[in-house]
């Protein structure tokens, strides 16, 4: 279920099996998530949306694990509830822990307390915190 | 400049002041932050607010870096200028580098985008996806 | 299902019965949706809430396929399920294609994306952007 | 500083005088806010906007003062600084004392952070809190 | 459902059916709802968010039903679907009549409304309600 | 001002340089926003932000002036302060007359209070809403 459709394999363009051929590849997996076969529906945008998570979410300074429990927490500060879904599955099979799992949920609900009693407390930037670059 | 005012360290109740001795004591600095200064006028949340900010951002299985990323990565998408001023400087001071910096923001981007591709698409979580816990 | 249940036609007041009356004649359809139903406890709320909506929505400088364009992209932003459901066939309703929907989904996944690196890298506004009014 | 500037009384038409007058009338002052001038621009949404904000903010089953330390609370949620401003002296001027203030804050921060817990958590609704009107 | 899974009474550790026993005690009640149930996988946490809970949410300056319409208007703001339906039980068990629900959400429309008439318009802070403390 | 100082054209590499050229190129300007400078630190997103921004607000099903409104409107529910005035100010660029800029903002404000409402009574999406494909 989704507002245009899934577009599957079969009935794919070469262009977005082309990007599908990419995602099965580059996961290890035979599936391709409903969120891809949704966003199908515009070639140009899967590709780059595609492109952009492959690359941001891979190894750099930061391992994929970690960019796996950032992408997370903004999701469920967001309330999106398939990300919070896939994600969560997709940081299991990372190596994420009950463990991690729980000290990342701690953080993202006390960022979210703080967020609101610095703002509620109108408090002023430190003055050693301020951006100066 | 906050709503009620800070309360400085020379003017604190001794339960407002056992609080800034262990900020002090914790953090090795002589500086209490604009934050606690301004919560300081309710001592039970100060007190309570800063015992879960130390227990929940201290080593676990997550170290102290990464939980900063995390904080930070939430209070940008909550737009918390005072929250992101502050976790900056103090991601840096564990040694948060330009590059780990410049990747968490890409992955904070690409959440909030894709967060609201899936939104729109109104995307059913895949059956593998779902919390059957 | 909602909170306080749907008020039916049948069981509606006379000032509610004008409403829906008002809503089926502007809109030339029979049918009342779940959100007036819902809204129709708070009767004040109702008929402020259907004028402004009718107002708004209608056509003035902007027409009315751009306004429920900037609703759903609104409604996308917050996670609402119930309005993106309902404004996306309301805005299928009047003309919005599939290529439509495609860019406007992408403006709100940038904006989404821009807002937050904007916010993360703490950007001063350029001077000729400055509000002087 | 506003995007269309302000509008004062003197330059006022007709319309927008009449809402200023009763807005002073009603809050037994001789001062516009800033919000209110700056909305004078499109004079039905000011006309709407006022009316609105007179009738849900006034004494009903609800009094004045919690209806205040509501708005306060979302306003602080949704991180909008004027608005949080604005009604912290509103709320103070209709008798929020700093124990009341710190309650509401207190009760803003608890709310933000298990919005999120449950969130993370993906917890399904308990049988007895569905909606079934 | 939810990620981990419900802890029940049962198979609970010592510390969490202490957490589980004071909330049964508290609430006058044998039913622990699945929050509780689906955070008692970080004990720590459980009895943190619960002592945080119970004491935010009691008898103070303000009464627990005020409190809990504060609670439910964050929600209702953070699209936080499990948060409504339980807080709106709860408000319900302190006494909110329809008139006050109704009230509550009228509050709750138009703060969210004029946060963004506010953002969009960028209307400056007026010298008066600008925080000095 | 930004967290990573700003990156001006005369020490930016050449990879930088080509895409502040293609700004300035596609925009016939010789100023680059300060959002862009900031963003140099990391050159890969700059390009392919730039690239996205480019090719996702340009005439397409919808024109530039419909975009950047849609843009102004997310920028507005997200209380981004950066976003909403540069973006005020290129729509003001490609037509956005006042009364235009006043009906959006009208739209921005309803669909952020009807929401709300809709979130708060808990509507079910009617059965004609649902996405099916």
């Amino acid at each position: 279920m989704s507002t245009l459709g899934f577009i599957e394999y079969e009935k794919a363009s070469p262009e977005v099996r082309a990007v599908y051929d990419d995602i099965m590849a580059t996961r290890k997996t035979d599936k391709i998530n409903n969120f891809w076969k949704a966003l199908a529906h515009d070639p140009v945008r899967l590709k780059r949306t595609w492109e952009d998570t492959k690359e941001i979410m891979s190894q750099g300074a930061l391992d994929p694990l970690v960019k796996d429990l950032i992408y997370l927490a903004v999701s469920i500060s967001n309330q999106c509830g398939y990300c919070i879904a896939s994600h969560t599955v997709s940081a299991r099979n990372k190596g994420m822990s009950d463990a991690i799992f729980n000290e990342m949920l701690a953080v993202v609900g006390l960022a979210n307390e703080n967020n609101r009693l610095v703002a509620g407390l109108q408090v002023e930037i430190d003055e050693p915190f301020k951006a100066i670059g």
